[in-house]
């Protein structure tokens, strides 16, 4: 949400003297990206976006999420694609931080997702998975079933101050999940965050992914039950299940789901939806309330986790064959 | 420095519609304003910026600032033009804000001028001078010699935690310059901010001035004054003599000194020292050192004040006839 780290402009002009770019005509720090600046940089020849990477956490990872965007954008997928200097490099250096200069997207997220969107979300998600599955590198989900025990631990005892109740709610959940979670799932590269604030779309019409940093290998139908929580309620937690048959719908135009990934639905929706619950929770706790970033409430998920713990079978979805 | 309302796309488009500037391709919330959001709009026909006003304060004020940028703007000064919709509105309503567009300036600001860019700002703001002398409207300054004493009473006792000793220096200068502040030099608006960040440059000539919500009457060479502060010193507030020259004989290219206003410049640096000496203390105080927008050292300011008060006759700055 906020520019953290200033460029000046000779260092950026003489950051962009090493890439075929052309001048710099002007550049803005863009209120995109939790935990990076990031500079929306217009040339003589197009536009960029400039990241600068401020966790060193991430930098580590850094190679995998860059070689991804680079595989899926060379792979008919429309993401960022990181852009290399004249020496062939893409991960540079700028005012002290790991910098990485990719292409801009036209488009926008949309606020409300429509049928439209949820059906080109879909297929562009499909499409996805299959293009991921001769990339060479591999990541762990550092936000896996395992990850969800230690990660509520650190949440400390205030969770029933958020929500009476949520810490009981999350101890059964968390116990059912481990001992029911699926073992044999088809996998692959998953994005894992793919929220609407991660799509851009042009009339409707799907016109970008972005924002890669959680992507990992994991099962591919856990990207679908993300996407099932994060386009498929209303904001008042009530099921859209149009949008929900639209993302199914449009997720098997370029992969059809296996049965057993279509029946493992409902168990995969409840497990992301407690991966975002805890997430928020955390983050909820340790953020200061005048923080100007903006801080997401938990209980929309514990909701949602609420909603697909009812869901006894599939069809229940609005999921037909 | 942070965006402080949410646009959703569905309101943005609405808005959009009663504008002839083709179809929304992208929008980026970016950090510039302290007070204000802003966007930058990119449609099918070009890219423009578009500014919500939070502050209410401000609001009173908002048809002085646009009717002075439009003026300027059609009187060949480059500064951003207000845009009109399809009635001739320029000052609408979005997401229950006063909301404007107004034209993108191509260009960046420098974090280190040089001769070239205060030699450029020199004579752009002379010409900004002439081409004012016409603007029908008038705002007072609200920032004058005889708002300073309220303003550093509000800023209460913690002053001299900020630099030993400063309640008394600013207490005398205060007082010597209600005393001895001209009463009869040249007046037309001026803009009254013109700090580097808000002048942008393309290939080291001036491509435009921005952010005029500070702009109003007063002595024209109080303007050049405020610019020899702000562009004239080294980060280590050492003033740069060649920086200074260039500014006045830029300047002096639109629009020649009276032999009076050049006198006055010893004076009129030192009260526009002390005017952003006083709210840099205020902001300084009242604003937490955790909050994510900048605090601007005041103790810079006080060092540019005590340089000022060394000058005897404006020939010590470099200036010869």
């Amino acid at each position: 949400m906020a520019v953290y780290t200033q460029i000046a402009d000779d260092d950026l002009r003489s950051f962009l003297a090493d890439y075929d770019v052309g001048e710099l005509h002007s550049y803005k720090g863009i209120a995109e990206g939790v935990q990076n600046t990031n500079y929306l940089v217009r040339t003589s020849k197009t536009s960029y976006i400039l990241t600068l990477y401020e966790k060193l956490v991430e930098t580590k990872d850094l190679p995998f999420f860059l070689g991804l965007m680079e595989h899926l954008a060379t792979h008919d997928i429309s993401c960022p694609l990181p852009v290399e200097d004249k020496n062939g490099q893409v991960l540079k250096t700028l005012s002290g931080c790991p910098a990485v200069m990719v292409t801009f997207l036209d488009g926008f997220s949309v606020n409300r997702p429509k049928r439209a969107h949820c059906a080109g979300l879909g297929t562009a998600l499909g499409a996805m998975h299959i293009a991921g599955a001769d990339f060479e590198m591999a990541r762990p989900n550092t936000l896996a079933v395992g990850d969800w025990r230690p990660l509520f631990e650190k949440c400390g005892d205030g969770v029933d101050n958020i929500h009476p109740g949520l810490h009981e709610v999350i101890t059964a959940e968390m116990a059912f999940l481990e001992n029911n979670w699926p073992k044999d799932l088809p996998t692959g590269i998953i994005h894992a965050d793919l929220f609407p604030d991660n799509v851009f779309f042009l009339d409707d019409n799907l016109s970008g992914l972005i924002d890669f940093y959680f992507a990992c290998n994991d099962f591919l139908s856990y990207d679908l039950a993300v996407c099932l929580n994060a386009w498929c309620f209303e904001s008042d937690c009530s099921f859209n299940m149009t949008n929900a048959r639209a993302l199914l719908s449009g997720y098997e135009q370029t992969r059809p789901l296996q049965e057993q990934e279509l029946q493992a639905l409902p168990l995969l929706a409840r497990g992301a939806a407690l991966r975002f619950l805890l997430t928020r929770i955390y983050d909820w706790i340790n953020t200061p309330a005048d923080a100007l970033v903006n801080r997401h409430d938990p209980r929309e998920y514990l909701r949602k986790l609420l909603f697909h713990q009812q869901i006894k079978n599939v069809s229940e979805y609005g999921f037909g064959k």
